[in-house]
């Protein structure tokens, strides 16, 4: 018997390649989805394809949908400053992409659709994040119920489901986890503003989650810093 | 006081023409999105520049995403052919595009969280239509209770509201509610095949929903075939 097949949102970043390796742990046959959605520097998809590789996805697509055109935020607009001074609570920083998860998880559920495929792993994380509305518990099961009405699933019977592994783990339980599975974190790119070799900045809110995770876990940073 | 903002999605077809004119009626400045995602012809996307403009859109702006890249529909793939033996009940035809109407609502969620707009206009109908899953009510309500958590709106205390005004309407009544409205139905293009000039095939369920629609009314069909 084939294993299943399952749709995993690769970013190239720390969370989603912990993801595709929890996905193939659980005997997933994976098929990595990327979505160049006009985000600022390319060193992320870059690394994406790296990290599909290495941890064995059957595929790598990357889908092209330009949110920039509609703006609003510092990761497509290049005119607004990525915040430095650390994560403000119960705020939506400008960082934040308007439906940027949504539109992404959309993607996933066509080309699943198209697979057969019944399941999407996602990274969001709810614990140690920047306050997006769309990395909330509740969003992701609402996402789920809209699923199964959007497509063949829910009139055939199957039962998408979207998992979210990382949702309510610390970044420090996230690196944990993904060593434990043997992710090399030295290729992905988690850094918002990170330069054309891939390096971080180590002052945006994704940099301070990161570093912090592995001070927490007690793990050697293997991230590669513009600076320092 | 300035009126509201809505974004409308919108084909350049029959029911996405009579929407922007409902939208604007009910008092609305609407956006109009077109979503470029992979279709076989470009006609429709031609005429929904003109029909955004002669129907008084604020806006009009054209996405573009490749849903053609994961295939598995009539619509996307010109090597599997769209139907031309009538509507068949109770299957979930090839022109069926997964995941679609979804995308384009995501799309639409993006942009109207920038500009503020808490209303989202989509043509779907569940009477005279083809049997798509996600064109029924209770898909329509699920992408709306998703949307109030995906976004800004979930947090802040807005409403996002999705208007299907068409969705329990007959094409009959669909034309006769847009022909009230003035809109112009010869500058529509709802064929799944159009040629390059916008003239419609005749045989698709489309087409054939389309025709019986004006006869229903008892209009004038303003469609141009190719053929007859």
């Amino acid at each position: 018997m084939s294993a299943p097949r399952a749709i995993v949102l690769l970013s190239g970043g720390l969370d989603s390649a912990t993801c595709l390796a929890i996905a193939r742990a659980e005997g997933f046959d994976a098929y990595a989805l990327s979505v160049a959605y006009g985000q600022r520097h390319a060193a992320e998809l870059i690394a994406s394809k790296k990290v599909a590789s290495v941890l064995g996805a059957v595929e790598h697509r990357v889908a092209h949908v330009d949110l920039g055109q509609f703006g609003g935020s510092a990761l497509t607009d290049a005119s607004i400053a990525v915040p430095i001074d650390g994560v403000q609570e119960d705020i939506i920083p400008v960082t934040y992409v308007p439906a940027r998860n949504t539109v992404m998880l959309s993607l996933a559920l066509g080309w699943a659709e198209v697979l057969g495929a019944n399941d999407i792993f996602v990274g969001v994380n709810a614990v140690d994040y920047s306050g997006y509305p769309d990395c909330r518990p509740e969003y992701i099961a609402a996402f789920e119920a809209m699923g199964n009405l959007a497509t063949r699933a829910g009139v055939e019977g199957h039962r998408l489901r979207i998992h979210a592994p990382l949702l309510r783990l610390s970044k420090a339980e996230i690196v944990q986890r993904g060593t434990a599975l043997g992710v090399d974190y030295a290729m992905t790119v988690t850094c918002y503003q990170a330069d054309d070799e891939g390096r971080a900045c180590g002052e945006c809110d994704a940099c301070r989650l990161r570093r912090a995770g592995f001070e927490t876990a007690g793990l050697a940073d293997p991230t590669r810093y513009a600076r320092g």
